[in-house]
């Protein structure tokens, strides 16, 4: 604000509040918009003991140590990498802040340079979101691979691979999402005039967590016994339903981090008030309602097919909604939101059945459910994200900036967008990874031997089972 | 503010923040109390996740999957269910502002209006409150109740019996609770000058799922085998400790959503600033100190009669006491909340004991605990609501409102109101739910065969066992 | 701010908004520094239940039922004493404002004159980390301990011993902290300079438990069968890897309550706007990054020495990380984070296997992750703890308040007053525990009989085992 202060004769300015109170007023929005990322970042973080029992209790009781102890690992190595690597290369800015690119960032390695409360709160926020990317795989190859591949793959996704499509949808610079700077270093038109719309990452996170799970669990190859030589699939049920439910719910807390976080700011929008409850209240709203419609749908599903009131697929529905919902949780309405969950539930129970056929072989079915209904999710913005709410959630980057879905009007430039984002992650994950696999199969380090895999990893590699539980004799029916 | 422009030339006028800030203020305390109901409805809804362990490890492992799917699909199902119609009974108002009655809510059904970020944030609140109500009534009939006749009494309760209670209770124009307008459509005098007063739902959310367990206990009949020809009990334990404790804390820690979130708001009440933070951190530790004195006083309980230390007990007594604070957590002063929660615990001891002599089977004591501690929740405010905290709590509803507790001066009236209160929610879910479970076993649909439920709910209705786990031998003693 | 009104005649003061927001915005601020406090709590009070899931997984599981108890009663208990007596012992000011002392404190006890938000809700954090405190011990003494004196020992050390740790160093009198009062009552100067720098508690909580759980580990003697005649260690796995993990992942969560919520405020500073997120956020990261490094460091030691990857070792490295960055984390930098974590795991490993030589049986090695960690952790801070952040952190205690780590440019008098700290808190907790313990062993309250241990105390002591689950086949290779 510019005012005249001789008019005043400097007296209203000494008593304007203003002049004093504006940088506290910025210091509370900095602590309050800090918090509420770190707030978020706890409760994504929390994902992880999600994961860690919804994939113990999705595999055979031998090999329960064995994928727990990579969940612990994700978390502990991710944040490892995330440190030293991950994050600069997703939105790292050179310390002379000249030669950015759209394709990778390169600076704040080891978080040099990241020192307000925002920056260091944004942090832990996206490292977290790289923890989850990280821990997808380790459902898709679990049961019969080596420790150190595990650990090799995952130090690989999650300071270059994973960091690299933060960048081009995330970042400033990056060429594939709405953020992009119109000029400058790593600036540019967005692509499609829209840019790819993952407001939390249906594409960006589930999408490449799921395809490096597809490359690992068809390069590992299929569990032994687990298809008959007709081609038949032998069930290899998990080992405890509480923990697929404790895990489930856990993941459907920590998504209340991941989906309305994303907002990133709670009160303040590029350091202007604004009212961004609004929009992390909606976006809660509509994770909910994909979740409930995913879940209503696979008991529908399951049981008009089987006659089956199936838990499991119950909870698969549940969290394939919320995957599916990722994307478009901010720009959907929602009466729109269970039929989001309903559709991601649908998308889920094929492409399983389409892997099976495949003979590809995923215990955890996550490529199936971060993979498919994370395409499916970006895919969903490019015909249900409506205008008004893309203006509001988007609009802020450029001026004039309102693209819709199909379903709203738009031209069908959005969805373009979307597909590419797909396609194009897509490319960069399964070349990736399928290299990473291919190469560590060549050199042997990629799969445990049969013998080790029947006598279950937990005896043979990890000390011993995971359950010591005395006998307790049946009870009287 | 009114003050005279000409006086002093526009020029302050034109200085003055206020004039410029007061939108942002205003969006900045709106922001602040939206997230913070956003919080509480997280913590809410983790809850469900405590339900379902707590259920879980509380029957047999034979009935595990059929009780935890309940538990999943309430969220589910509840979820559509509230968006649908439950909202719009509770607090809808229709779009002409008009024709509101006392009775029930009518309007705003699939959020058609919601549109702050408060009233978004308010419904999803809401939402996970009818998600715990309506998942008490699970715990009462488990491990003998057909799938079909959940489903069905699930949707009707959060559709319907639920938000009623609700409308009548929290709503601007309920006839029950203290926030009816003084005029208007719906509005009129306080029942008994005061209105029932139920912060957090003791009656409203406890014993609305309590009175609903109980009915369909009784109706659905005992689990085969429970009582002997003369009456005796036959012990049916819980299968797993470690989830009913797991249970136990996640209820403990959604809490503390579900009491102190009650407020609504954190930094501002009906738009006015104020010290709301005081309410919201007595409420906590009157809920903290509640749950420790019903844990103790069932500890000492039971080892006294039985000289066992016996944990479910304390894990009951727990709860008992997170239970019956609920109503008066915010107008009880900290030294009384160990006393209401030591009550409760008898309350649950002695509720649990009077059932089974009327060969009531009801596996998690689901009905003493909401049911019976909800009801002496009510009541409890009656006698121990402080006047200085039911204004500061209350207050704001109407002028000069200042009821109280009978030990603290009240006259009696307040404590009539908590009874009326409790009278009529128990006849409107008795006779609701009651003809519900009554035609449905009418139907037959109600209860499922014996030899299903002695084969194990999980074998027959859900495609197999819980747990999938392989023999170790006993280890040497 | 003053001013001269006359100047103004009058009319810019009646228009200055300070003159009337000020309230305003102090209210503001304590019910959002109070809500930070109160999320803080509630993540800590969490860790009850990671510490519930962690013990009982570690122990066998005929003793699962007598762990959980302790944990749900240190909850209660603990809520109980720390209510009566705990809060005023260590905070607590006499009602007339002089007597303090800097031993112990003397007021507020049943949170008498406790009644602004932040008080109330600093009570409640408080309380949280007594819980914490008190839990520690049971790990220690677990599988072989009589009931009665574990409930005696709960409260003595939550209702006294704890509390004037506290005392010391976290209160305005305290003589061993940084906080300490200039003059008056209690006042005087900084232990050599400085005071024992303690953010969240290494010292203060961890070291507290640590010494209590070893003092009882020691007095109430092994297992029976733990150790062979010569020497030998018998393997005493417990029965559930999962339920290890699970407590690991939720006590990591609470961490983020335990660590960050230390700072006390959010948005204020000795009621001055300041910007405490960046200290939150930085500690929320360097927690993150020792434990990744504990857990790392862990996985790489026992797989160089057992060629196992060993998922508890894993579990308890980062658990030791934890522990070991919970004094600095607010004063070290995010480089040395990791290395913090991973000298803890190293702590901790040879902490056990020293206290096995010793033949001192702590079957959830309670003493050398909170005990021998937590000294680490305060010895840490006096060799990197960074000027800069110390200023930040601590220096609005005093004028020129500037002590850094020996790596820093200390002059090695911060060190001496952290290795006081060790010290003297070592020699109190050890003398009034162990005489506890001591004269408990006297009475012949401490220990259960070799019978009632040989069977299991879940059978003798609590009605009944843990786990009813049926037998199920083993399934085929």
């Amino acid at each position: 604000m510019v005012y005249d202060k001789n008019e005043t004769d400097g007296r209203i300015l000494e008593l304007d509040p203003r002049a004093e109170t504006s940088d506290e007023i910025q210091s509370l929005y900095n602590n309050l918009d800090a918090n509420f990322l770190l707030s978020s970042a706890y409760l994504v973080f929390f994902m992880q003991a999600g994961f860690a029992m919804l994939c113990a209790g999705s595999v055979r009781s031998k090999n329960t140590k064995n994928i727990l102890i990579k969940n612990v690992l994700d978390a502990c190595v991710g944040a490892l990498a995330w440190f030293y690597l991950g994050y600069g290369f997703a939105f790292g800015k050179p310390s002379k802040g000249t030669g950015m690119n759209s394709f990778i960032g390169n600076g704040n390695f080891a978080m040099k340079g990241v020192s307000t409360q925002k920056d260091i709160a944004m942090y832990l926020f996206q490292w977290s979101f790289s923890a989850a990317a990280t821990t997808i795989v380790s459902g898709s190859v679990a049961e019969r691979t080596k420790f150190e591949a595990y650990l090799g793959y995952s130090f690989f996704l999650c300071a270059f691979v994973y960091p690299v499509v933060v960048h081009w949808g995330w970042s400033s610079a990056g060429w594939l999402g709405p953020w992009r700077a119109a000029t400058g270093d790593g600036g540019g038109s967005l692509l499609a005039g829209s840019g790819m719309l993952d407001f939390a990452g249906s594409g960006i996170v589930h999408l490449t967590g799921g395809v490096a799970g597809l490359m690992g669990a068809w390069i590992v190859g299929p569990r032994t016994g687990r298809f008959a030589s007709d081609g038949r699939v032998n069930p290899m049920p998990g080992h405890s339903a509480p923990l697929v439910v404790l895990g489930t719910f856990i993941l459907w807390l920590g998504w209340y981090g991941f989906n309305p976080g994303s907002q990133l700011a709670l009160v303040a929008f590029e350091a202007e008030a604004s009212d961004n409850a609004r929009v992390i209240a909606r976006t809660a709203v509509t994770t909910t309602l994909s979740a409930a419609g995913g879940g209503v749908a696979a008991m529908v599903l399951n049981y008009t097919l089987y006659h089956v009131w199936d838990l499991i697929a119950v909870c698969n529905g549940v969290l394939a909604g919320l995957v599916g919902i990722t994307a478009g949780c901010s720009t959907t309405e929602p009466w729109a939101a269970p039929i989001c969950g309903a559709l991601s539930a649908l998308v889920i129970h094929f492409s399983s059945k389409l892997l099976l056929k495949l003979q590809i072989d995923d215990p955890l079915e996550a490529a199936p459910m971060h993979g498919f209904c994370g395409a499916f999710g970006v895919l969903w913005v490019g015909f249900m994200a409506k205008k008004e709410y893309v203006s509001e959630v988007f609009g802020t980057a450029r001026n004039g900036y309102e693209p819709a879905g199909v379903f709203y009007g738009g031209n069908g430039k959005l969805l373009g967008a979307q597909i590419c984002g797909i396609v194009v992650i897509t490319a960069w994950v399964a070349t990736t990874l399928g290299a990473f696999f291919m190469v560590m199969k060549k050199l042997n380090l990629l799969r445990t031997t049969v013998e080790e895999e029947t006598l279950g990893l937990d005896e043979s590699k990890h000390g011993g089972k995971a359950y010591s539980m005395e006998l307790v004799a049946p009870e009287p029916a």
